[in-house]
């Protein structure tokens, strides 16, 4: 592995961009308070400018503003920089503005199925940035497949990777395979649909952005502490606020944000889709069910 | 609606088809006795053939033999048969064999987004074979997308659909939006992962091939009694069996159907994915954590 | 190679299906001129009932009758038979048919990337109808993606190929990668509008439906004879007439074979898309340019 | 339309991006050379950070580089500016970028098929920049359809819009279809491949960035001056040369430009695919048969 220490095990939120107003500007303050509940649930670190966080959607002044405050707002909780660019030469200019801003890691899309290429890709990166690497997997916004063993190489080759965010469908076989040909941490995603199957495929825990961190990360302990029927009471009652909607996940989930108060409104940006309005009476049941922890 | 009455409200189940042996023979069998629980534990009718039914990996000698196989043993339960051709020709060749074999209605998928030429083709098939037409989107087979406006306009103009499947994610706002606008029944699919969205949407019931319907029928029974706090105390334990691996999910659902001693193997036909060996792990704990009901 | 001779190289014609009237029933005089003039022009073969066939919109009794129909026109010139089930069973009743028929081979898609797994399903295919197979990787239609590695492997361990249709772009490297190590010949396809490249890179002739074959055949001789730049100064004329306007070929190709008086009517079946209208312009003025060769 | 002009009809030529040496720096030297060709050859004008001139390959401090670069060489010949991002934030910050380095328009992508939430988000970036915008409808590049009247309505309503290149397939029976309902010039595109057919259905040039722009201008000149027959005579030779192999045209265009010593390297940045060895037989002989017009 070299330099780079793993990351820790555990949870890791995958952070939504709030905005406000009709303007839809950053809405910082948001941002705060979201990182503050990471922060004091106990979660083992952030992901901020993922896909989910509608990083292509923002002005590279909003991005390093938006990765700014959620590293302040982390004070000292690890933030993970995500890197939408897919060539070399954007992702370390992207990647150095993240070192400067006090990220602990970049995380970078596997931009094609060389496990050489996307070695070499890798490491020019890193060395650029003196970051590791969360290399996620995710075929829906890369259309790039690429085998497990070629995803193990890369890894290995590179001596920069610190996770992995395995999100090619379906995501337990893969993280079974991996995880027993790495050191690394490997998680899943796909906002948490399979995090039980993950779980006993032998992934590190949770790395997604369910707008009720509290239940994965109870979920999770209970998986280290007592294991699979101890996890599965913790997270079957959230379930079904749990993406069982393609399409408006991102939606969904900032509408919760906005219920619990975490961010101030819900919108999302075009092209992504706005919540469907016939979707509230199904969101007023799923939240009036549970029992949700209180914030601050 | 003219001469064919709508569907049935509640639970369809969609049949799978089970094979048996090295050269992967249809099981007719194992065939009957998938359709004597359906009978058994209350479903509304059963719908064969369709995509998760491999109907298009099955020679036409064996389609027949499917479904005369469900036929006989449904012994008056309504058949759906569905129809793999997007064509209307051999959509009406495979809807003359299904009326002959005694289906009560025939499932056809949407296979373009204009509603008058879309209308047509229901009618050319729904008069050359005297049964009535569920009416099935589902993108992910066809490449096809339709507006909501278009599928109300088809039914209503063709006057031959009996049944709608919404399968175009998100799926609870078509059938909110379809709903309110036809008289025939709206079912959603999808493995079942958004059934209580769409209950609450205003689906008719659950209409997909979850390998444990009687949770099915609970779950739509309690909502239709109880209202949503019974049906998701229904459902809630089963979630984490519903498909939560995408793309090994017919594999999944034969291996449950297969564990409950419904069907003798659980081989799915080339170039369907087997089911991954370390799957099995998560399967056992999912099973070893639910109330299975007793068969037969 | 064991018992099938490979298909000879030159110029292979893939067949549209003419239909004629309201009802578009399959127009069988219109297929006997189609064929006829395959056989006068000095074509090494016809593939009936291929994707541009529209084999997938006719009822199993219409690509009986046109295969057959095909068949009797070619009066021993051979006919490949092209197979649309990516299954075991159902290609190989499919396959069955076309044996009975008369067929020289079947044609066969790529289901799948795994080498071992596609030789074993060309075999048991070929063991069951006695015919070899014309191996077709065809990816826009499938969806799968073979290695052009995989690909010789799958045609070497199987022993049942006689030619294979090569048509995931680029088709050139493909061709060169797999004709320096099979012993069967490769074509391109696509149209034609790779023609001259794969020529050179190693392609035995052409396997497609350009609406004017003689123009195919008088390109592919010069090559043979003369080389590039007579082959080039065959095939310029046409070019203007291959496709260019992707989505609507077969209707163009039609509405070519109708100009000719090769078929009656230029109708495709829905879901296929119609010839826009204001299309014809550029076509009158393609046609109107070239000196079209006469007819019967 | 207000305040903007429409583009002046003709030949735009879309700008590859030169890279040199094993770290693929941008290639300043080539870039003035090949816009110098431009100029002298008669071009309406140049489109820089297009979607094949790899943009999205290029850091934000490249992309300026690049765009100032072309300006420059431009000396007074209108320069638009490609804008990668499909959000109006990023979208915004990037041509106001444009709009500093002397860009004369810029162009943005299609990013949804509503005419009303389009013309907002191309009226924002306009006023921002204070430019006019040429809309780009790429759908292999967005996913986005659109149809053909709701792009009208977009570019009636917005009034920013100062040229349409219409690049989904097929492309002809929209520009016939947009052209008569729009006062700005539509183009084609799709590397030329159908630049006769767009001519003939109305189109106001060719927007593309074939290697040899000669070619193009003598081919739109013709057509302006005598007619079909004219630009067809003139096109003819070129055809073998423009994109016959699918996902390597960029690799051959910029091979082309290499030979012709317009750029120094033809390399591709990752995951742009590289040229394929076996691709070098057929473009020297495409090379070799045209009387290709001196450079400089």
């Amino acid at each position: 592995m070299g330099q780079f220490q793993p990351l820790a095990r555990g949870v890791w939120g995958i952070l939504a961009t709030p905005f406000r107003g009709d303007d839809l500007v950053v809405d910082t303050e948001s941002i705060e308070r979201l990182v503050g509940l990471y922060r004091t649930a106990g979660a083992s670190g952030v992901v901020a400018l993922g896909v989910l966080g509608e990083a292509a959607r923002l002005s590279s002044a909003e991005r390093r503003l938006a990765l700014r405050t959620v590293v302040d707002a982390a004070a000292g909780l690890p933030v993970v920089a995500g890197m939408s660019a897919t060539s070399t030469a954007p992702a370390m200019e992207e990647a150095g503005y993240a070192a400067d801003a006090g990220a602990h890691a970049v995380m970078v899309l596997v931009n094609g199925g060389d496990a050489e290429r996307l070695a070499a890709h890798l490491q020019r990166i890193a060395l650029s940035c003196g970051l590791g690497i969360v290399l996620q997997d995710h075929p829906t916004t890369t259309g790039v497949t690429i085998a497990p063993s070629s995803l193990t190489r890369a890894v290995r080759d590179s001596g920069v990777v610190v996770a992995i965010k395995a999100e090619a469908p379906p995501t337990a076989p893969t993280i079974a395979a991996v995880a027993a040909e790495v050191e690394v941490p490997v998680f899943g995603g796909l906002g948490g649909v399979g995090l039980l199957d993950e779980l006993l495929a032998g992934s590190a825990g949770a790395m997604t952005g369910f707008a009720v961190p509290e239940a994965l990360i109870a979920t999770v302990g209970a998986w280290q502490r007592a294991g699979y029927d101890a996890a599965r009471d913790a997270y079957l009652p959230w379930l079904p606020l749990v993406e069982s909607q393609d399409k408006v996940s991102l939606a969904l989930r900032k509408e919760i944000l906005r219920w619990r108060g975490l961010i101030a409104e819900a919108h999302v940006r075009a092209p992504g889709l706005a919540m469907p309005a016939s979707l509230y009476r199904a969101l007023d049941a799923h939240l009036g069910a549970v029992d949700m922890p209180p914030v601050g």
